[in-house]
């Protein structure tokens, strides 16, 4: 995003360093709707789900919201009762300052799992939050909810509904413990479209699926995974037609899909996105099972990392995959380079071209199981020493 | 196992180096009963199944064999009809030379998957191979079939049955690609016990499962996984009693132990071997499940080596496990010292005892679930520099 991109219409943001990460920085952001919003959510499926998880879905009953509050630093999941009184009295104090109803206000955290979310630093941090708020303050917000993130991730799109131009602006974080169902991130969602909560609630469901929920970095599923979306409707469209809504609804996977891929490169330790291809399963479930197998191997990543095209890992991975696969049927290439014919590898010729494509940053792997019509992508990283360095270390 | 333990009665052994493994070495192993035995058979779950194993398989229906030809540095799977026919080829050089059938000789491979295994390798090896059996040379053949294994494992046993002691003796290799169902390796037992082949397969099947099943060192499962047994029948004993078949389960149960625990501690990279129990599960299959998933977790593997009680991985890991879970009933050990009770952390003191205890080679995590009564062990290593290093550039 470049300088005179500006923040969506009525929305303002805002952070501060309140001390609940270590090492210090700012690590609370707010983001706020000049005037109340739809809004809606999508969240974590681990069954282990942090206290902003609860109390946000809580507040998201009415589809209503008026601002995100978030932090780093501290995930303030596995922390009980207490925590849950922690992420409430966030919401509370925050909803005072504004002066808006608790319920207006979602609550999201992100940092280290099971240890107590210090609510006098947010008590003492949150005047200031406040009075900081400013339409240009998104870039410093997204800023503030890093974690082991490298870079910050934004993206945005426009759109035109009723002949009024609309923005929409996501902003994310997330690097580790990232697993589809959903990837372990926050994703907030501002536009100035006006659309019903129904509607809104649909958009982000059916954008998520296609994007966030698309891509790996290890196989872990965080308690804390949650995306929000805010329409203020400031924009000044009426109702939407259906063709309108398909804009919307593209436009919006478009950013989450930017998003998605921001993670995926931005993966603790990655070197290499990689983007793997089911095809010819004999369902859909079968092309996304495969997919999730090969994208999480510890065998296949490596190998991803020592550019190594060790085609054997991959059929090693889909054989384990509980889907039905016949290895004769079975084909594999590396971008347009086939290495593996019908199951059987194709020779040296072939591997030292795919060794080759294995040196960029970016590649795919497609395997076509010859089975059936139904083909499914994810995206993924490779695993490195510094994946282990950074997640050997997190808390000391 | 020290020198003066002798290789079980009625069986020989030998090594020679045919080539095949990068590097030069031993890699071919010869082991052969001097009279024909009861043979029995558990192999690879995963659906690619390398040449060696379907041969194998197909050769273990009558349920008696004479010897096992393995080799090390080519898999021999993903290699179509042409690695059928290879497999078969060496099974037809090695019982020529012995002046046995075809069908009596069980073939294993391990090494790198989708190479076409060279023929003329094995067929210029294999009479010096048959010269140099020896009742001595086990130790030799178990160093053959090593590849990224940093030791040999072998264990032994001994029982009585009908009056009459009888020996076990396992070797097995492993260390990598290893998740159980089952864990990728060959493991092959010898035994002179006199013992009707449907037993023999149902005491192997049995320990297999308390056993070799119960491990996992980076969750994928290899196309070449075998575990063979031959009885011999030259400890000379009668018809077993159910006592005697117990008795002799629970020796070779304990032998298969002792090397699942070998192939752990051998884990590639592992400096650490945990021992993870599941316990008041509402089902066994959710006690597995939540083992397996824990276990496999590299989040919590990197927290394992880098010694870090950081249990908030633990309880992430448990919730995407698609288990019944109660994070409130949900309670964590390190060894004896609690860190969580009922979903939340114990503090700092406790997490220091836990800290201080993960400074050691081996310990155990219990996770008791507070839902019911079922509970699962498996045992896993932690994930390390060493291991993206070992698996990088596994074939360059």
């Amino acid at each position: 995003m470049n300088e005179k991109q500006s923040i969506v219409k009525g929305f303002r943001a805002a952070s501060v360093a309140a001390g609940i990460k270590k090492g210090g920085g700012p690590d609370l952001a707010l983001i706020v709707s000049d005037q109340e919003a739809s809004a809606a959510g999508v969240f974590t499926t681990n069954k282990v789900k942090a206290a902003p998880v609860i109390l946000s879905q809580e507040h998201l009953r009415r589809g209503r919201a008026r601002a995100i509050v978030a932090n780093a630093g501290n995930a303030n999941a596995c922390t009980g009762r207490a925590g849950y009184l922690a992420a409430k009295q966030t919401a509370e104090m925050v909803a005072r300052e504004l002066g808006i109803e608790t319920q207006e206000i979602l609550v999201s955290s992100t940092g280290v799992i099971g240890a107590a979310l210090d609510v006098d630093l947010i008590s003492r941090a949150v005047p200031e939050l406040v009075k900081n708020l400013s339409p240009g303050g998104l870039r410093e917000a997204v800023q503030a909810i890093m974690t082991t993130d490298s870079f910050p991730k934004m993206a945005q799109a426009e759109g035109v509904a009723c002949g009024k131009t609309y923005k929409i602006m996501g902003l994310a974080k997330g690097a580790g413990m990232i697993m589809p169902d959903m990837a372990t991130m926050l994703c907030f969602v501002l536009t100035d479209l006006a659309i019903e909560g129904g509607l809104l609630r649909k958009a982000l469901s059916s954008a998520v699926n296609k994007t966030l929920n698309r891509i790996t970095v290890d196989g872990d599923t965080s308690t804390n995974d949650t995306a929000l979306i805010l329409a203020n409707g400031t924009a000044g469209n009426g109702d939407l037609s259906p063709s309108d809504f398909e804009g919307f609804e593209k436009q919006l996977t478009g950013v989450l899909g930017e998003l998605a891929a921001m993670i995926v490169k931005d993966g603790e330790g990655a070197t290499k996105v990689v983007t793997i291809q089911i095809k010819g399963a004999l369902s859909k479930e079968d092309a996304d099972k495969a997919a999730r197998t090969v994208a999480n191997s510890t065998l296949v990543k490596t190998a991803f990392y020592g550019q190594d095209p060790n085609w054997g890992r991959i059929m090693a991975a889909l054989g384990r995959s509980a889907i039905e696969i016949k290895e004769e049927l079975t084909s594999i290439w590396m971008d347009d380079v086939k290495i593996v014919h019908h199951g059987v590898g194709v020779g040296m010729l072939g591997e030292k071209e795919a060794a080759e494509i294995m040196k960029n940053t970016q590649f795919r792997v497609t395997v076509d199981l010859g089975l059936g019509n139904y083909e499914e992508t994810l995206l993924t990283c490779d695993l490195t020493h510094e994946y282990v360095s950074i997640n050997a270390h997190y808390r000391t």
